[in-house]
């Protein structure tokens, strides 16, 4: 009856009457079935499947329950008028299994399966204390209140920030009260909600130029305008660009400053820390013009000479917002970091990040608390500073041995999970990282990362290599070094 | 020497050095230390102040570093000119103790402290297991491939993508290809990201009115425009209202559709079910105005009486996203969600979602993936449903008992988390709201999620029910009643 085919084995999962259900209401949209065709009744067409007469009574149910057919009192249940819908053209197809390739943006960020991979930012996760973090999790969600699984504050768990604060105050010696530290998932959605909540309606971001993607990629997404700011190796130029911080910027285009954003602790990518004479001159601009400076301190924990750089807010604690990350100390995929607000920013920040995605969830948020509380952090980091210095060096080293006199310069502060080296002469775009990243070599040159200053940094390679063991690092070196030397139209 | 006064109990937390630093950078901002001025030698200050030469080193060491002192070979060092910072005004207060009282929008996400909390949309967190889910979560963190601990892909781990794509075939009914299924931090992200997504420049959304708070206070967040659509008890009106379907809205603003969206299974706040003919009235619109359909199902999971509801989804998988949570099947905070979207949209949500946040942490997804593959989930949901059908039968009797023939009608399906009471008379507003939370009683009429139709639903209240025992809805009403009876002059 009306071409109804049922499949009785138990392995096709959907029941009997969700079949009929879904075989009559498809048959009503393609208008198989006509408006006001009256259903059989239950007890026939249970019998003329031969199902029960329970399972049918189940399927109009649901058809009456969605509108398909309608039922007065004394008279027969009948079709509704004006269902009939044409099936989509295409649509998921019915056999895909479900799999699903990386493919864009998100190639980008899968551990790759290169020979030789430099990629900047990427800790080594081998040497994360899994098994610790494991135990402090479990512990940390058992005892957690039952009010902790349902909505939270938007602003952070209570108990992480008071021990971020504490961090803060025993890693870079400031002073931060935990009621301005706001945590986020990442730096990314730091930076992305602080961009909706500086943005002024027809007045520019001002960023580095080069600069990090993120930043750059997010302004693109939200359509903000941005002024793009000369760096060199000190990172970014104040004196002599005063106009580029200003409302007027000179240019004529009679646009305001939205915000500055900037990397003083270690410059994405070339890696200059921000001298006092920049950051006290940025700081008066600031003030004059009414703007926030956004301090991006990515990767700062890891300092191989000296001691940590102070962050910019220390400076001025109302002009500046500070944005840190766990994504390095700890792990990525966690997606834990933080901003330090002023009072002025609260009310509205916690507005958007409430329909942005209500808070973090609770258990990367009790696990960190106990992280920093226990002091396992600091342990954990000054294990893998020792490391990653170890590890710069061996870097050097490769590259000197290898590369000898054709690297005219390494920039970089001593710090930081990567560098940049200059070549006496040679011209790295896209182009090269495309045709290495084929000989199973994964890294970027720094022009990559230009904005306006298109071309100004073809003769230097960025190198990541926190993630590398010595040994990696020298074979993964010996490896460049041949697709360097054998690609001599590079240079 | 300069005034440094050093705090040597090992209590004070900052090395001797970085308590240099600090005193001397300070002074140099606040002039007290003139440019020029040649810092003393290290071996001099050593003495003076009582420490190692190390120990000053180091302090020298932080201030060249940052560009605060400069030196030249054979010449002392001595400081910057230009350095000059006024102390910023105010700033954090030093003595705060980071305590932080939840406030504005955070207070109305916080659990709390009400004798009769008829909140909408909280899950009963009693009833979670919550020792099964430390173990899965254990176990799911424990056997994760080290690379899990990496940055991962935006659409979300592969495994829960499965896992939820065989989750809504067992309990919808509904084929979806995994590949279309995009992990995210919630409901509400996923609504953000789509606004985003399908914003049009000078277009508008239309959504519900009344409408859940969640969609209408991120476009008014975004400044995207929105047309507010009438609801009845069925749900979206779409017969009589084709015009705010149409780009021309016939309102002479000249403006296009960016998206409808729409909560077809269960209208929030009213209740309805969207019926057939709508759906297909409304599906056929999107099709010859080329607009896509949001439909949010975000209890669908709870229906007590016959099967659940078949998402519009199913009718047209080209124009309908589907946007699913796992706040109201596991718990809140534990920040899952989806939305299933159609291929031409994959590649700019993905780029999207990259920059917002980048991936959901790792960990919930994997346990997740396990609740789901070990069917726990299923049996979780079930027993839930029990419960909070009890709950709705309790609450409709203690109402009937209390409050008589003074409730005409009750809204909204035999589903989901809340019900809407219609009274014979009365006004309950904002006002209404407040006095009772004042009396212990959360809970808020349905006029608060009113757009443009002000004053339409000033006879209806909202209570939710899930999260309370039979015993708490019980003496939650008769203490809503005595309110409701002493205060006269609102009805």
């Amino acid at each position: 009856m009306w071409g109804i085919e049922l499949q009785r084995e138990s392995g096709s999962g959907i029941p009997l009457s969700r079949q009929i259900y879904q075989q009559i209401s498809r048959s009503i949209l393609d208008g198989v079935i006509p408006p006001y065709e009256a259903l059989p009744s239950t007890r026939e067409l249970a019998r003329t499947l031969g199902v029960s007469r329970h399972t049918v009574s189940e399927a109009y149910d649901m058809l009456l329950a969605e509108g398909y057919v309608c039922s007065r009192q004394g008279a027969p249940t009948r079709v509704v008028d004006g269902l009939r819908l044409e099936r989509a053209a295409g649509g998921p197809a019915r056999d895909e299994d479900g799999t699903y390739t990386q493919a864009g943006v998100g190639a980008e960020t899968a551990v790759g399966g290169y020979a030789a991979d430099f990629k900047t930012g990427q800790p080594d996760l081998r040497r994360f204390p899994k098994y610790v973090w494991t135990r402090l999790q479990s512990e940390a969600f058992s005892q957690l209140a039952l009010e902790g699984l349902g909505y939270g504050s938007p602003d952070g768990y209570e108990p992480l920030r008071k021990e971020i604060a504490a961090w803060l105050f025993r890693s870079r010696g400031i002073r931060v009260p935990a009621g301005h530290i706001f945590v986020t998932a990442g730096a990314t959605q730091a930076l992305n909600l602080l961009a909706d909540l500086l943005h002024r309606e027809g007045k520019e971001f001002v960023i580095e130029d080069p600069c990090h993607p993120g930043i750059l990629n997010l302004l693109r997404n939200r359509g903000f305008k941005y002024r793009p700011a000369p760096v060199d190796e000190h990172g970014l130029v104040v004196e002599g660009a005063e106009a580029l911080f200003r409302h007027e910027s000179g240019n004529g285009d009679g646009g305001g400053i939205s915000a500055v954003y900037v990397t003083p602790s270690h410059q994405f990518p070339l890696g200059g820390i921000l001298p006092a004479n920049r950051r006290i001159a940025l700081l008066r601009l600031a003030r004059e013009n009414s703007f926030y400076v956004i301090e991006d301190d990515y990767d700062c924990e890891f300092r191989y000479g000296g001691a940590p750089i102070t962050p910019l807010y220390a400076l001025d604690a109302e002009r500046v917002i500070y944005v840190g990350t766990f994504s390095k100390t700890v792990f990525p995929s966690l997606r834990l970091g933080f901003a330090i607000l002023p009072e002025p920013l609260h009310q509205r920040w916690r507005f958007l990040r409430m329909y942005a995605d209500v808070q973090c969830p609770i258990v990367e948020q009790a696990a960190l608390a106990e992280f920093l509380r226990t002091r396992k952090m600091d342990r954990h980091v000054s294990r893998l500073r020792k490391i990653y210095g170890r590890r710069r060096e061996a870097l050097l080293e490769a590259v000197k041995r290898r590369f000898g006199r054709a690297v005219l310069r390494v920039w970089g502060d001593n710090a930081g999970l990567h560098l940049a080296l200059q070549f006496a002469e040679g011209r790295y775009g896209k182009d090269f990282s495309r045709k290495a990243r084929k000989e199973g070599i994964r890294l970027s040159s720094v022009n990559q990362y230009s904005i306006a200053r298109r071309d100004q940094h073809m003769d230097k390679l960025l190198l990541g290599y926190g993630h590398l063991e010595p040994e990696e690092i020298r074979s993964g070196i010996d490896r460049l070094h041949d697709f360097w030397h054998r690609g001599l139209p590079w240079i």
